[in-house]
């Protein structure tokens, strides 16, 4: 790519390292940066640093964190703990502002074809936070093949211990129809009815 | 949008300044940082900073440089000099390895509409470039109405001084088809036609 000069070819190589970012959509990002102010680009850069510097995991969750516990670890009682694979599953969680417990981030799902087994991911941390006078552990994996199996591990890990162990439902997600729901979630979807 | 820390939240907030990135995908581009190793993102910050202050305009042509003239203008004879609208254009034509004379960036099109004149682009600048044994200009701006304007404006005041001017053509596509291609372009394509 000797068309560009070697600023801009190397920032265009860093954008295209962004999940979903082709050479074109770089390119544009590339131009953009060029276009602002220098203020502009250093705050930028700078946005940068400080979200790799300041960023860590939370000890007890495993949440991003600014300080060693997280805002929701130190504001809240667990009595519900809410498992998840990934840090982002916690802000999309966060969002519905519907659920007041707190957090378990995994960081990964058991997965033996990547090589991925349970003392790869944070499920002793999990059993460890469970002396507490945790009432439910709601296991929150995304609904596929490795999150179902890393969900149905821990509830057979946690049962024992006399916790109560929740399941998110899966369904038919609302404003869809049957008619063009896939047939595995229709198939959950009717086997997980309930009564009214 | 206070589910996120605050260095996570500044960051979605930039990369949302980026040409048609909504918060969905800047918060994935932000959680790719997060996850970078240090150096990364380092590498990714210093580029920002170095795409801002290394490139600067080449005071010939106007288009992107590191030095104060840039390599084309360097390397190639201002015999055919290519008027484009933005120095994106430049890079989109040498990828074509095809021309091989100098470009001119206009930095704009007059466009009254946003206040745009002729002596807000470097239209002055085009017409001190045509005393050095320049034989022809291409006007290669967008064929869009402000392009359209712009290019018949240059034309007019290049003419009288013996200087070939030509425009890039309209037409079909290459590869696209009769039936999908727009009125104005086959009206375009019908009457520029040429001789075989």
């Amino acid at each position: 790519m000797d068309v560009f000069i070697e600023p801009i070819g190397r920032l265009i190589n860093e954008f295209s390292k962004l999940p979903g970012v082709g050479k074109k959509t770089a390119q544009r990002y590339a131009y953009k940066i060029v276009s602002m102010s220098e203020g502009e680009a250093r705050a930028f850069a700078e946005a940068i640093l400080d979200a790799k510097r300041k960023v860590r995991f939370c000890k007890i969750c495993g949440n991003f964190s600014e300080e060693e516990v997280c805002g929701i670890c130190r504001a809240r009682t667990p009595e519900q703990i809410c498992v998840v694979k990934e840090p982002k599953d916690v802000i999309a969680l966060e969002k519905l502002h519907e659920y007041r417990g707190v957090y378990h981030v995994l960081h990964g799902v058991i997965s033996p074809m990547n090589g991925v087994g349970p003392d790869d991911i944070r499920i002793k941390e999990l059993l460890a936070r469970l002396n507490e006078g945790v009432q439910e552990v709601i296991l929150a994996t995304n609904p596929d093949v490795e999150g179902e199996a890393t969900a149905l591990y821990i509830a057979k890990l946690i049962k024992p211990l006399g916790v109560k162990v929740t399941r998110i439902a899966h369904g038919i997600p609302i404003g869809s129809e049957l008619e063009y729901t896939d047939e595995v979630t229709l198939a959950r979807a009717l086997s997980d009815r309930k009564e009214l």
